[in-house]
């Protein structure tokens, strides 16, 4: 690898590509399955279920406190596995580069995306690099996709019912405010960062619970509130969710007040809504409570048959308001 | 879908995400999997061995004569995981979009991804679509991830040996050539067309043969010089190639001359290149010339323990020179 840049040729599939591959992918993820080098992964399974995800990133910016696009990428694709019940297995990594783009940040961003993977346990089996001139996209975009198994036996029941409690495990609006700040050029006191880190290990601690768990998603794009109408959307019941029990840090109020924003609608990274009948809500809490990504794990509402399909939000001032899903754009490319 | 056009909101995770979503691509790829819009797909297998492969499909004019940037990555994704043997089965579909993309543009490619994966029997089981701002990149790109399983007791020995011979399934060169011709404004009295096909059924038709076919592999980005020089690198074996047995079109030949550019390093997007024993090679063919895409089936080369490492290319004039992978880049966004 003598050039310090990214060039056109590293995308043609001949001579730079290989050396681009074999120099730096193969040696950065090392394993068997990708080692082959073949148009794909072959990998063995006992598992009868699958699931398979996608996502692509094109945070800008792709350095963030708490991250960065490699690191995110993982963890969404991980995450999106884990939600479904699966325990993360294999993943593919399709790098969307502009020429140009500095080998010292794909470097640094390969680096990111191979602890990410060590964290999770899942590994990079198969990829694809392309080089596009430059200004034909911006730096440089990922996609991950996924596929995990499920244990036998496994089921989410999906149906969520009134007196259901809804929880997260941690802090809300973390990742959205710390890019939101990055971009804008805002410094606070106490510096943002994003929440963003594979879940799959906080989730599998809840497997003993898994059928009376009825849902469970990672509110990104959208936020809480989006995802919590999707809970709802078109159900007989619906969500009351309390103001005084949202969990946020004091820097991340701070800064939605200042800008207007309401962080309900701000992604997150590394936080997972779960539905779960009340019987087994303080265990639950107790086991999230216990690892590391969940120890500000809190109930924020409550099923309810009173306003089918609606999400309700009760204020601190004692008001009751709708709560809708995120209409227009606050933030491009936040993931 | 009121607006003619891509708006950021179309990636919010919002309310006109769910409504691109619902109004578009659920009824576009209609299937139990797709429909109940999870972060994932769950799919069941019998399979205890599967395949995944990626690729991120960035071709430039989006559409072309023999197809657009849609059937392109269906066909792309497809070919990989036949070539490993497999049998394709669910794909996952990523869009990256510009903000201002013709809402039409989008129906017509979505439509042809839907066609190529009926034509294919694959299916978008998952997806993800972000909205980047107006010139964060160019139109759009597409990644297709795929999942195929491999039938039970199919072996691809992998080593190739002296006197196995080297076989493709039509004409060398016609989707690179195609795209460049459009990129060039050049008019042909024949007009070019990309090749651009899943090849699935045409590789299933030779599963009787799996023990003695030694390598699949879809010569595409780098051409046939580069997949032939991927089989030999390392290894104990050269590769004979006879120039007189090369499958062109003549309009393909001619645009090549004109231009100075050796075909041998174009991308072609429905070629299949095989290694096979010489026992069967002439099984293969007949084979292979039944099927819609392999009427023009031929041998191309042989393997040989004269020159390992190397392809070495016997031309017409009774010459021979070595074919090395392609170095540089010759035609950028080819894919």
């Amino acid at each position: 690898m003598k050039a310090d840049r990214i060039l056109l040729s590293h995308g043609s599939g001949g001579r730079l590509s290989h050396q681009l591959i074999k120099d730096l992918l193969v040696p950065t993820f090392d394993n068997p399955l990708l080692n082959r080098l073949d148009d794909g992964a072959i990998f063995q399974t006992n598992a009868t279920r699958l699931v398979m995800t996608t996502d692509s990133y094109v945070v800008d910016p792709i350095f963030f406190p708490g991250g960065d696009i490699g690191k995110l990428a993982v963890s969404g694709t991980v995450n999106d596995l884990a939600v479904m019940g699966a325990t993360p297995r294999y993943l593919s990594l399709g790098l969307l580069i502009e020429e140009g783009f500095l080998l010292e940040d794909l470097r640094r961003i390969l680096d990111s995306i191979r602890k990410t993977c060590q964290q999770a346990g899942v590994e990079i089996v198969t990829g694809d690099t392309k080089v596009v001139p430059r200004g034909s996209l911006d730096k440089i975009f990922i996609n991950t996709s996924g596929v995990g198994e499920i244990p036998e036996g496994l089921e989410l029941s999906g149906r969520i019912q009134p007196g259901d409690r809804i929880i997260i495990n941690g802090t809300i609006g973390d990742h959205g405010t710390t890019i939101l700040a990055q971009r804008e050029g805002l410094n606070m006191d106490t510096p943002l960062q994003s929440d963003c880190a594979p879940l799959n290990d906080l989730i599998a601690s809840l497997r003993p619970f898994a059928g009376e768990i009825r849902l469970m998603r990672d509110p990104t794009r959208g936020g809480v509130a989006t995802t919590l109408n999707e809970f709802v959307e078109g159900a007989p019941v619906g969500i009351d969710l309390y103001e005084e029990k949202l969990p946020f840090r004091q820097e991340v109020r701070a800064l939605c007040e200042i800008l207007g924003i309401d962080p309900l609608f701000l992604a997150n990274e590394g936080k997972v809504i779960l539905v779960v009948s009340a019987r087994i809500s303080e265990q639950v809490l107790a086991t999230l409570r216990e690892q590391p990504l969940g120890q500000e794990a809190t109930v924020i509402g409550e099923v309810t048959a009173d306003h089918p399909g609606r999400v309700v939000l009760e204020t601190n001032l004692g008001t009751r308001r709708i709560l809708d899903m995120l209409t227009g754009e606050q933030l491009p490319r936040i993931c």
